[in-house]
């Protein structure tokens, strides 16, 4: 167990008090025993010290942590970012070492150093597992699927072939990577592609064959470095080319990464984000949860989408959207607010128009 | 196979007719065979009865159960609670019982009285499960994860580290609890924290370093009695303390609770619904189809948040709610009302205003 | 490895140029290399050609495929088409053929000629499945399942009791299909209920029980022929009468489909769209990405409803829909460009609308 002047040198933090003083865990200041470090991040949480039991605490800058009765804390100018140091400190490996040996590990697959590999997980024909990569248990990693090194691969993940994924990825129970791509075509002109003229004002055309032709997904998917990967969250596979994600983009759960999109560096896609097919999104693009972008679009670099916005044509670098159709924040701001006062305005015109130029 | 009387007893209904008739199933009026019974609960379904060759029917209060042809009825003042009588009865155990041999049983887990166990199965070190309790093909249930009594746990779950579920689950398949939360942190202040307060009209930093710094989430979930979770839904464990799941609470397919939400009791979340980081949400809450709660906020009791609402701010309990960004759906409805009129308001406006007060 | 003229063949499409060159597989032109037939499927990627080394391509009718440096070309009056014949003629079969001895086939399921099973696939009683069908790895197929010839199930993918699925069905991985409908009561009316009449203006009633009684689901799914299911989606089982999605039907990934819908056929619904349930879906519905229908509704044929539309009331058929509520997207685009306006209209009649008719 970590004592505090360990921790304080793990996250490069200043200390003071009892640096002596171990600690098996973090928690909520009251909820803190007597082993717990406090996480009192601001003066709102340092109140809440005093129905815990906590030693020590991380503290904000400045604070005065004999008055707020501890005996030991640390200084966290930047407070999560002293809770991603301090709870990687914390946890633990999520999977035993070494290979169970109910895996079916095919003979012409090549694994790292120290790879481990969970109870009932296939490692199919040619696939490449880097050093130190830990594979749980029931994953899939199909023929000449190729993973990094110090990975982690949760159950239940799939990953099909023509998948290439880089070093230290963390990939959520149930994800899904390499999938086909949802690609059809009509023999004639399908209703949907004329509608989008017409908006559908002209006539239904009566199909000879409505049926849709598949188009094969034969380009698969290249994922960078340092990529996260949520809980039933899906990849597809590109046509021809390779659906791309770029390195340090994290995806959270259940989030739509359609087939030949193009994902760059540092991004982060929030729950239930989509992209549809061959849209193409730039470097430290934030989507806020449930955010879409419709297909064949371009999102320049630094765009952040707030939750919930469906983005219909390409968005400059650096702009902040909201809403649907997807509008400049400020802009898409004022537009609610006018539509909570119109049905008011409405009502005022109707009722007394005629007379506003004489009061006005 | 239950005769019309016991399924009277069995539903705490009245009964006429012949009661001695036995059925094998329910059906739609229309659809029904003789060894039927017929679903009838409105007149409107009770028309059907002359299309199908039910002999006894579940119908409303009051139907004349003869003149529809019928020889035996069963009353249901409250229909869809007969219903769900009704089904409960029909229904058998979805797997058969007993530790298939091909099941991973970690021998220091511990498993209560008539426990099943499907096939290719993982129950990992120190797990525990309650009496009754049936686990399908395939699951995964990790070290020391605890779950209740007379659960029904379906083929693919992942239940991972730090997870504690309650009795009488029932849990979808491909469901994920316990995947880690979404929560990262830049070194310097991301434009995203910065475009909050800019609005976006700010200048956009060069970040020296852009990585995300991942925030490892060391609460687990805690899942109260009676909770169902659907199909590829993901409950992500908490950061210090646990994601909170209340009694009897029901979440359909495809739902999203991120890390650190508390949801209270007897709520619905319906398909694709979502609850962002840390969000609370009181208890006998409906989430409609896709409607979501943004992070960090309160949702009071007995609030009703309509299909694809998007909530912004905090909801006081009661409120019922529709659209984005959230807002009382009397309101609401009207913007929308008034949104329909105003392209012809505003045409009219241009074209006429000069007249109006002339006109009015 | 197919020549231009066995390609041009299989497309019914004319060649050009030394039909003999052998082509090992499809990519983009500036990334062809000189065994790639390069996809030039309009001038704009013509003029790509010059920087990839593709001896051949798949070009526009009337393309002066000698000017653009090719020895061959083959041409592609519907591109996506050709595309599609070409992609299927390069593809492979994601699975080796054959019965892996790690998966349990009950000895009374019927496989038909040629079946393959992959690892660790549980094959329940009385399943069937038709010839030529491929199983991938850690499939579960529940008892009685019926899956019709020259199917393809992948990875992970959850097919329950009372499913039956036609000919030529491919489901991606993690798809479930037949989970139990999402379908409670409480004893007396809820709040929910009560709110649709009151639009949340009445007083909310203190339930004595506020328990959610289950309606199991019984019914089942049926799905039809050359129907494709995406990874993670879920197809739910009906109440008393099964889930149907018709023949030709395609589905995306994360996509919902609650009990009792009834989806048409040749219908695409694309990523993360969801029909609540019982509601009907007609033939050659397009639902966009994270389109919605509401529960209880109806469709008509030949609908298009847009990424992101919601919809709250029977649409008729042939109808192009946008937006939430789903309104006629000619109209839901002027109430969008009036809703952009009016801002500064309000501002303008705030500031000046007495003057207006002086200066109108």
């Amino acid at each position: 167990m970590p004592t505090i002047a360990q921790i304080a040198e793990a996250l490069g933090a200043e200390a003071e008090g009892d640096l002596r003083i171990e600690v098996d865990g973090a928690a909520e200041p009251a909820a803190a025993g007597s082993r717990d470090l406090a996480m009192a991040l601001s003066p709102r949480w340092g109140e809440a010290l005093g129905q815990g039991r906590a030693r020590a605490a991380l503290v904000w800058p400045g604070a005065d942590w004999r008055a707020l009765g501890l005996e030991a804390a640390v200084f966290a100018p930047r407070g999560r970012l002293a809770m991603a140091g301090l709870t990687q400190l914390l946890d633990e490996p999520p999977f035993p070492p070494g290979i169970h040996p109910s895996a079916f590990v095919d003979p012409t697959a090549r694994l790292g150093e120290g790879v481990g590999i969970g109870p009932l997980t296939i490692i199919a024909a040619g696939a490449e597992i880097g050093d130190g990569t830990c594979i749980g248990p029931q994953v899939t990693v199909a023929e000449g699927v190729r993973i990094g090194s110090q990975g982690v691969v949760h159950a239940g993940v799939r990953l099909n072939r023509r998948v290439t994924i880089g070093a230290r990825a963390i990939l959520q129970p149930n994800a899904v990577i390499g999938g086909d791509g949802f690609s059809f075509v009509t023999r004639e002109p399908a209703y949907v592609e004329i509608a989008r003229e017409t908006l559908g004002k002209g006539p239904i055309p009566v199909p000879e064959d409505p049926s849709w032709h598949r188009i094969h997904s034969l380009g698969g998917v290249v994922i960078g470095d340092d990529v996260e990967v949520g809980a039933c969250s899906t990849i597809d596979a590109g046509t021809i080319r390779p659906t791309r994600v770029g390195d340090g983009t994290k995806i959270d759960n259940l989030v739509m990464v359609a087939h030949n999109v193009v994902i760059g560096q540092h991004c982060l896609l929030c729950g239930q984000a989509a992209v549809a097919g061959s849209s193409v999104i730039g470097d430290r693009v934030v989507m806020g949860g449930r955010a879409g972008v419709g297909d064949n679009l371009t999102v320049g670099d630094d765009v952040v989408l707030t939750g919930n916005t469906g983005v219909l044509s390409n968005v400059p670098s650096g702009r902040v959207m909201m809403g649907y159709p997807a509008t400049r924040i400020d802009q898409q701001i004022e537009s609610y607010k006018a539509l909570r006062r119109l049905p008011r305005i409405l009502r005022d015109l109707a009722a007394g128009v005629s007379k506003q130029p004489k009061d006005g």
